[in-house]
């Protein structure tokens, strides 16, 4: 595998970033998981504006370079990928050592791809069965804390929640915020159908704006399925006549049980899929 | 300069961690800021142990190796200094591409150093002058969704408060908790004097409990001024008889103003800085 550093391509396990870089030092950076279908980035332009908006938030907007999707171009070329996850990552860079960020910014550029199989219509989920998710003590970080829509390499708060699901048999961490209310799991968006309501926690708590989110809520409005966005316990979780996750990678994965009670998918979560799934083909794979 | 990588000096500019290493990736590691005289790192069992308590935290108590003290001692002989400061960094290394981490550790272990001045009796302080201190808005996370006494590569916190004090004259941020309380400098603990009674935030709120903050509060005791710990306002700082920052490399740093109220430093603040200066001495230069 080659991944991509800097402007040049190198071998995955001589692909490297300096200790003193504050990507490494402190996680200041920011980062897309993206999905590749058939050589090119699904919601390219979502992942970028976000990715724009996190280093802005970092104050360094402009460390994105202007060539990234030439970059991850190149580097899916590089191992023959079309079917790929494309991480991106953009750091501060190397500075004089102080925590304080100089204005000057000379950025560190990671493309790091894996081989997925192929999505779309007929393809193949990244996941091999729905969700077992259980919820976690670890609260998301609150907004003036931490601002919840930048995608940054301080992950910890996801790996933390993920730690407590250490021998149990789940595979996701339901996280809820401060205040008690469901926000997310640990790298996915979460929704429930009830009485024919899609429901999802809305942005106003400290939610990732998941790309994937986004697509979901465009492919309700396309199926006529009502859609309702606010603040909602674990209960309406448990009690849901539905519930899936979302996220890049994922997709749209239903969830078999959360703490132990039985939810899963059903009509309206197959309806969603299927959708993503021609949209995924209708926009990546016209050339098969 | 050589750094130590993975058990090995490497020149500094050659000194590197992969990109899929999860220090990179995710912040995913503890670290300490160290501070050397004369060849041996200050307070190294309180640094240690906190290390050692950040990794548990992260499930990865085990990956702190035996002969830590050692490979600094090597990078402090490999770059012929006896007064520095010195970064540890262990990190959760290279695992499988999931965000849930695996209990095989193989970390990833960096010493860093840089020189400083010589320190205790009649040495130089690494501040050219007293802290200018501005209140910003971001608040510290809260205990609930980060563990406090974790010091960790998710430092984006404190990076994000003096981000706010671009273009303003401050060098430290001071920040508050979720309820509006103070708790402490991006960098540093934060001490305050009235009426002769020595105050610090107390540790039940989101705070680091810096190893210089420990040093200070047996160093008042030592002194018999009196010690109160609690939860105070930006107010109680603003209005204090003194006031000044802790941390590894400042040692004590009085506060000159705080959000453009002149505060100092004072009799009480200089007692405490010569008892560190003489306690630095009697431990280290005892050869010289």
């Amino acid at each position: 595998m080659q991944y991509h550093v800097n402007g040049h391509l190198v071998p995955a396990a001589e692909a490297t970033v300096r200790v003193d870089d504050r990507g490494f030092l402190y996680g200041d950076a920011g980062f897309e998981t993206c999905r590749a279908y058939d050589g090119t980035v699904f919601e390219w332009d979502a992942h970028r504006d976000r990715l724009v908006g996190t280093c802005e938030t970092l104050g360094m907007g402009e460390a994105v370079p202007g060539d990234l999707r030439e970059r991850i171009a190149a580097t899916l070329d590089a191992n023959d990928l079309d079917d790929a996850y494309v991480r991106v990552s953009v750091t501060r860079g190397v500075q004089p050592g102080k925590l304080t960020p100089d204005p000057a910014v000379d950025p560190s550029v990671v493309v790091i791809v894996k081989p997925l199989p192929r999505g779309g219509v007929g393809g193949e989920s990244t996941w091999d069965d729905p969700a077992t998710v259980r919820t976690v003590d670890r609260r998301r970080i609150p907004e003036s804390a931490m601002p919840a829509d930048a995608k940054t390499h301080n992950y910890l708060d996801g790996i933390l929640a993920r730690l407590e699901l250490r021998d149990t048999d789940a595979d996701e961490a339901l996280i809820r915020d401060t205040e008690g209310f469901v926000a997310e799991g640990a790298t996915s968006n979460v929704f429930v159908v009830a009485d024919g309501v899609l429901k999802t926690p809305a942005l106003s708590g400290p939610i990732l704006p998941g790309v994937t989110r986004a697509v979901v809520l465009d492919l309700a409005a396309d199926l006529d399925v009502p859609v309702e966005t606010g603040a909602y316990g674990v209960e309406t979780v448990r009690t849901a006549d539905e519930a899936f996750l979302t996220n890049t990678t994922w997709e749209i994965r239903p969830v078999a049980a959360v703490d132990d009670v039985a939810v899963g998918g059903g009509p309206i979560t197959d309806r969603l899929a299927a959708a993503f799934d021609r949209r995924v083909e209708a926009v990546h794979y016209r050339r098969g």
